[in-house]
C-alpha cells in the first residue's frame, strides 16, 4: 500500500544526493543492500517482512507536479535536474529474501541495482518499511510461540505508532502466526479473519452488568463476553448464568485485569460447575511472550489471547539497526571503514546451509560464488514490473516453517546463549583487504 | 491528514458495540475521557499533542460503500445498522487541552460527547492518535531540552514504524522545539524548515573522498560534509582543506560514528587552525537525551545534534497507556472498579494552579466545579465542525512556555524523584462512593 506523495517520504540528503549524482555525471549502475548490524539483545533471529510495500512503492514511484512545484520552492535545485525527476520512474533491479524468511546480522536482506540516482532516492521509504515489517514480525513471532498453539489475537491498533503501523502490525501478527486481527482496516485489505468482544464502556452504558451480557450474547451468538468491569468472578458468574440461559450464545469469557493464571482456574472452575466446559477462557491485559509463557508454564487454563500494546511497539526492542548501504558502483566495490561500522565491498549473496532439515549455518558470500548451501536473495522486480508476487498464506506458511528449521537453542524466547554462525566468505575478506590496501587505510 | 477509509481504522469490537447500542435503543448521551494512568518511569509530565488529526477525523468520519459492503460480507450485522452506518457523521462536541500542553496521569486530555454509538466509534483512532503524536512529543521536548539551545534535526524518517509516524515524528519534534527535519513529505505538510547533509553512499561513490566533497560544496553551497566514511580526522583535514579552497561554501561537518567528543574537539582545532572557526560541527548516530547531555557536560564543541532512531520511536518509552473510557451516560456517572484500573465518574474538568508563573499542582474536579486553577479542557469541536484551529508555530511557542512553567525539578531527563502534584476534588470521591454504594461493591 503506497500512500499519495510517498517519494517526497524521503530525507532532504537523497535529494540533493541526486542532483549532484546528475550534475558530476555519476550516471552508473549502483549496488545498494539492506542489512542490520545487531540482533537486539533478546532476540535469536529476525522475521524478514515488508517486501510487499517495497515492490508497491517501486512500482509506483514518481514525483508529481505539486511535489516537483516544492523541491523547486526550497531554491535549492537546478530546473534540469527538476525536469529529470518529473519523468522519472524506478528502471533498476531488487533482489530479496523472500517474507517470513529467518534472517540475520549483516546479511543482506534486499539488493537494489539501479543508477545511483534512482537507487539511491529509493533509501528512506525502503528502510522505513521493511525496519517496521521487520521488527514487528520479530516481535509476533515470539508471542505465537509462547503461547505453543493457544489463539493469538492482534488487539493492538490503538496503541501502534500511527495508522499505517496499524495496517503492518495486523499484518505481520498474522504472518507470524496469529489467528486474528481487531483491526478492520487491515482485515478487509489483507484478508485478516476479523475478531472481537467487547469493551467495559458497553458494560459500563448499562445499569446493570448481566443485562449487558444478555444483551450482547442474544445479538451476537458466540461471543466474547468482558468479565472484569466490576469484580471479575462475579461478572463470571453472571456469564455463566447468561450462556446457561442461552445456550450456544456465549462462546467465551476475557479477563482483562489483575492475576490472569488465578483468575483464569477460577473462573474454569465456575464455568465447569455449571456444565459449560465449551466455554473458553481469553485472556488480555498488557500480555507479551514473556508473560504469556507465564501463564502457559503455571497451567492457566487460557485458551487464548488478545495481545496490544507490547506486540504493537514490539516493546523491548521497537527498533532494529537497518541500514541501505553501497556497496558497487560502476563494477567497483565500495565500502565504509570507520570505526565499528565496517562494511565488506562488492554485492553479496547469502547461502544457507542445513543438515536434516535444520539450519547450520548461513555464509555470506560473494554474488558469483557457488559454495555449498541454498541462495537467499532471488530477483523480485526487474524492468519496471514486480516479478514477485505471494499471498499472505504463503508468506504464513513459510514463517512456520523457517522457525521450525532453526536450531532448537534459537527457537524459544529466552535471551540466545549463543548466535546462530553466519560466515563471510574468504573472497570477501580478501576484497575487503585488497580494498583497504588500495584507499592506504 | 485523515486517510480514505479512516472509520475503518477501528476494533470490530467498536462496530458490534455500536449495532448493540442502536438494537437495544440505548441512544442517549455519552461522555468519553480519554486519559493514561502512568507516566512512563523517566518521564516528569508528558506533553500533548495529535489533536489536529483528531479534529480532521471528526469532521470527515463517514463509511462509504465498499466499507458499508466488507462489513454486510462478514454476515455480523443487520441490515438497519448498516444502513445507520452509511448516513452517519460525528454530531457531537469534543473538548480537549490545546497541543503542546503539559499534562499528568489521570488527567482528561480530551472528551468526547455524543450519542453513544458515535462516541465509540470514534475510540480506536481518537487513542491511536492522541498516544503517537504526544509519545513522540514527550520524548523529543527532552531530546531538545537536553540539548540547551543547541540545533536538534529530527532525522528520523527512516526508522519511524511506518510512514504516517514519521510525519508525525517530523511534525512532534518541531512543536517540541527542533530547528528542521529531513523529512521532505513532512515539512512540505507542516511548513517546517528542511535539512540535510549528505550520506556515506555519496562519498562511497567518488573514487576519492576530497573530490566528493569538493562537488558537493560547489553544488550546494553551506552545505554539511560527511567526513567518517574512512578515517575521520583525515575527513575532517579534507573538509577544511575544500572550505579554504572555496569560501563559504562549506557550512559545517558531521561526525556519525565514535567517540563524538573526543573527534568534536580533535575536528575543532583541525577547523580552528586552519581558521575555519566560522564551519560548525554537527553530530548524529543514535543520539538521545542521554547522549546529548553527556557531550553537553563534556563540553564537546558541538553545535547541533541529528537525532534519529531513539527519537523517532521514543525508544525507552515507546507507549503509554492511554485510554478511552466512558464516565458518563444519559446523565448519570459510569465508573470502572475492577483492581488498580479504578475509574472516578462523571464528566471532568482539569485546574491548572500556578504562583509566581510557576504550576504548583493540578485538580481534577467535576466539570461544574470551579475551584482555584485555569481549566484546562476546552471546546474544539461542534455541530460537526472544529471549534480550533492553530498553526504549529503557535503549538510550539505553547510546549516552549509550558516546559518553562514546570516546577525547576521536573524541568530535566533524569527519572523525577517526585512526582508532580495532581489532586482529585472532594466532590468526585463523594461521586465514587456513591456510585460504589449503589452498585454494591
Amino acid at each position: 500500500m503506497t500512500p499519495p506523495g510517498a517519494a517526497l517520504f524521503t530525507d532532504l540528503y537523497e535529494i540533493t544526493m541526486a542532483e549532484a549524482y546528475l550534475e558530476e555525471g555519476l550516471t552508473d549502475t549502483a549496488v545498494f543492500e539492506l542489512f542490520f548490524r545487531h540482533l537486539p539483545p533478546a532476540r535469536s533471529y529476525a522475521l524478514a517482512a515488508g517486501l510487499e510495500d517495497v515492490l508497491d512503492y517501486a512500482e509506483s514511484f514518481h514525483f508529481d507536479d505539486a511535489q516537483i512545484a516544492y523541491l523547486r520552492s526550497l531554491g535549492k535545485f537546478r530546473e534540469p535536474f527538476l525536469e529529470r525527476l518529473r519523468g522519472l520512474r524506478f528502471s533498476g533491479e531488487i533482489w530479496a529474501v523472500p517474507e517470513g524468511t529467518v534472517v540475520f546480522e549483516h546479511e543482506p536482506v534486499l539488493q537494489v541495482i539501479a543508477p545511483v540516482l534512482e537507487a539511491q532516492l529509493l533509501e528512506t521509504w525502503l528502510v522505513n518499511q521493511l525496519h517496521v515489517h521487520t521488527v514487528i514480525a520479530s516481535k509476533a513471532a515470539r508471542v505465537v510461540d509462547a503461547a505453543q498453539g493457544r489463539m493469538v489475537v492482534d488487539f493492538g491498533a490503538r496503541r501502534t505508532h500511527g495508522f499505517q503501523a496499524g495496517l503492518v502490525l495486523a499484518r505481520s501478527a498474522f504472518l507470524a502466526g496469529a489467528s486474528a486481527s481487531s483491526n478492520l482496516l487491515a482485515c478487509e485489505r489483507y484478508g485478516i479473519p476479523p475478531s472481537g468482544t467487547m469493551a467495559h464502556s458497553y458494560v459500563q452504558a448499562h445499569a446493570d452488568e448481566e443485562r449487558a451480557f444478555d444483551a450482547f450474547a442474544r445479538l451476537f451468538p458466540g461471543t466474547t463476553l468482558l468479565v472484569d468491569t466490576y469484580d471479575t468472578l462475579a461478572g463470571v458468574r453472571k456469564a455463566a448464568e447468561v450462556a446457561r440461559r442461552r445456550p450456544g450464545c456465549v462462546g467465551a469469557i476475557r479477563l482483562d485485569s489483575g492475576d490472569l493464571a488465578a483468575l483464569a482456574k477460577q473462573a474454569r472452575r465456575i464455568l465447569d460447575e455449571a456444565g459449560l466446559q465449551q466455554v473458553r477462557i481469553v485472556a488480555s491485559g498488557d500480555l507479551d511472550e514473556y508473560s504469556i509463557a507465564g501463564l502457559v508454564a503455571a497451567g492457566a487454563p487460557i485458551d487464548g489471547f488478545g495481545v496490544g500494546t507490547r506486540m504493537a511497539v514490539s516493546a523491548d526492542a521497537p527498533t532494529m539497526d537497518f541500514v541501505y548501504k553501497l556497496v558497487e558502483y560502476a563494477g567497483e566495490g565500495r565500502a565504509k571503514l570507520s570505526s565499528s561500522k565496517v562494511l565488506h565491498p562488492g554485492r553479496k549473496q547469502v547461502f544457507r546451509c542445513m543438515r536434516d532439515g535444520a539450519m547450520t549455518h548461513d555464509v555470506i558470500g560473494r554474488f558469483d560464488e557457488t559454495p555449498p548451501g541454498r541462495p537467499l536473495l532471488q530477483p523480485v522486480f526487474r524492468d519496471g514490473k514486480r516479478l514477485h508476487r505471494e499471498t499472505l498464506g504463503q508468506i504464513r506458511a513459510r514463517a512456520r516453517r523457517e522457525r521450525d528449521a532453526l536450531p532448537a537453542q534459537l527457537r524459544g524466547i529466552d535471551a540466545p546463549t549463543e548466535r546462530y554462525r553466519v560466515e563471510i566468505s574468504d573472497a570477501l575478506e580478501r576484497d575487503l583487504a585488497a580494498l583497504r590496501a588500495r584507499l592506504h587505510v
